[in-house]
């Protein structure tokens, strides 16, 4: 294994102590329990909104603290979920009487630690559970669908209407209609390494690929021969397609996300696959996100993902933002 | 070789067709010559500026395109000089009546080219060369230091001036000081692999790093074992405060730069390892930059830079821009 690190079980910390010195200016890290808030936490007038899980996704979900998104994340060690007294603590820094909203990606163990977390908290509280990864019907780490890449579009999207005044019932419908108009599949080219384990996680031959991988290595659909960016982007919207089954003319987001290990040069090249497949199917790409958002340390590959949009959401997509891994508007 | 492609021959042209898609906001993109202009080129009353180098270090320099950094990138074919006629095609597009300010990497191909670009330029044109490696003197491409990670500095510094309305000499002078205020090192964890020759540029041994590589994979100082983040730190950032000689208590730039294969959880880590470096050496950090901004294709490692500031340079870097890659500010 060879990573940039220090010992293998600092290596969240020293991370964290980075991420803090790097963006002092939009968070606050807080240590024991770990979690990340906005720096002008708690935030009067507005629902406070919270995600987290396993570390090695960066930038999900620090990179997503700040205004016009989260004002909480909770970071777990790597690929393992946030305990509920770091939510608990992350919800005391940031909540204010309008109550707290969770957003967690549906794994298991994550479910479970935000519930209890969720059970404990002293104001009102709800869930927005994402699942919008279409490869399988549960996998590895979760019973139903694994929440992945199209987690960002609905913190993006529910963190601008908490910031525009929404209420808790508002923010966790608009949460679940996001979820529910949002499809991702990956593909992996190579496996990630977790640093306390030292090997890969997979192993994948030379000339194959995972289709419909999850976040952490999970298997997906298929291991297939490697085949162009193109006949992977038309496997992966269809996929997608199937599942939120988009009428034609309508608006979508295409959001081509890498897994970490894969250049951008190379993701600019899918953004024109899957631009193609979805003019194939008359959908208008009314809006386009591309880069590493939601990483798995440093596997290639990539996933995409499509939302169906409307006004509405096209209004939260374009508020601003001010957060390391988002930013724009004033 | 495993990567997000069709054939390799089209590679530069379907990934610019994504990024023309994903920033259509922003930037043009033309073909046959092959160059990327603002949006808005030809801005009236500014210098254009204009880099450009071989493809596969990407956001660089079409990622700086844009509002108070870049007026058009030229981009040649992967490690690959643009062509003069690239260049000249560009200036057509973005030169109004103050000249144009060519930026370009130390790097045999890129100067000679750039060279007889400026020599068939109509109107007046100065070139700042930007050389901060400070590693090693002559390399497979070229001759005396390369130019790497801190002409993002240059660009962004020279860029916000050139907004501000400085004219050509000024800013040559400029980048030129920032240039020599600059020093970066790097180190490769594994090779890059250049998708027209279909293997690793080098070879390292499972537990071998190359210290001070190059971002084409040149050849670096040595060729060591690997070493915590913490050691690597201390002998990159020994290496540039030896050629640069910042004095204690100055205010300085720290970018860590990933090359592509490295995930932001390893370069916020290293952030850390810097930061350290740099307290030890009395210096201030007043501006940070971390994330996969000058890229050799796939390549895991990082680099470091270490800009000297001053109130000035601190301003232009503040001030605002909008590219795809670096955005703050209004």
């Amino acid at each position: 294994m060879k990573k940039l690190i220090n010992a293998v079980e600092d290596v969240l910390s020293e991370s964290l102590e980075g991420f803090a010195l790097a963006h002092a200016d939009l968070v606050r890290v807080a240590h024991e329990p770990t979690f990340v808030v906005r720096r002008d936490a708690p935030v009067a007038g507005k629902v406070a909104l919270i995600s987290g899980g396993g570390s090695g996704h960066e930038p999900l979900h620090a990179g997503f603290v700040g205004a016009g998104m989260l004002d909480a994340a909770c970071p777990g060690q790597v690929f393992t979920s946030p305990t509920p007294d770091q939510v608990l603590a992350a919800a005391e820094a940031v909540a204010g009487d309008r109550g707290v909203l969770l957003i967690v990606k549906n794994y298991s163990g994550d479910v479970m630690n935000f519930e209890m977390a969720a059970e404990m908290l002293p104001g009102a509280s709800a869930t927005v559970l994402t699942n919008d990864d279409v490869a399988v019907e549960g996998s590895t780490y979760t019973t139903g669908r694994r929440g992945v890449a199209g987690t960002v579009i609905v913190e993006k999207i529910v963190g601008a209407a908490a910031e525009a005044g929404a209420d808790l019932d508002t923010l966790k419908a608009l949460g679940e209609r996001v979820n529910r108009a949002t499809g991702s599949m990956g593909v992996a080219l190579t496996s990630c390494t977790v640093p306390a384990v030292g090997r890969p996680t997979f192993d994948l031959g030379a000339d194959e690929i995972e289709l419909g991988v999850g976040i952490h290595g999970e298997p997906g659909r298929e291991r297939v021969r490697l085949a162009p960016a193109d006949a992977l982007a038309e496997q992966m919207i269809a996929a997608i397609c199937a599942s939120i089954e988009p009428r034609a003319g309508e608006p979508v987001l295409l959001h081509v996300n890498g897994f970490g290990g894969t250049p951008l040069m190379e993701l600019y090249l899918m953004v024109r696959s899957a631009a193609r497949q979805c003019a194939d199917r008359g959908l208008t790409i009314a809006r386009l996100l591309v880069g590493n958002f939601t990483t798995s340390l440093d596997m290639a590959g990539c996933s995409l993902t499509l939302t169906r949009l409307d006004d509405e959401l096209i209004r939260f997509w374009d508020a601003p933002v001010h957060t390391s891994a988002l930013r724009w508007g004033r």
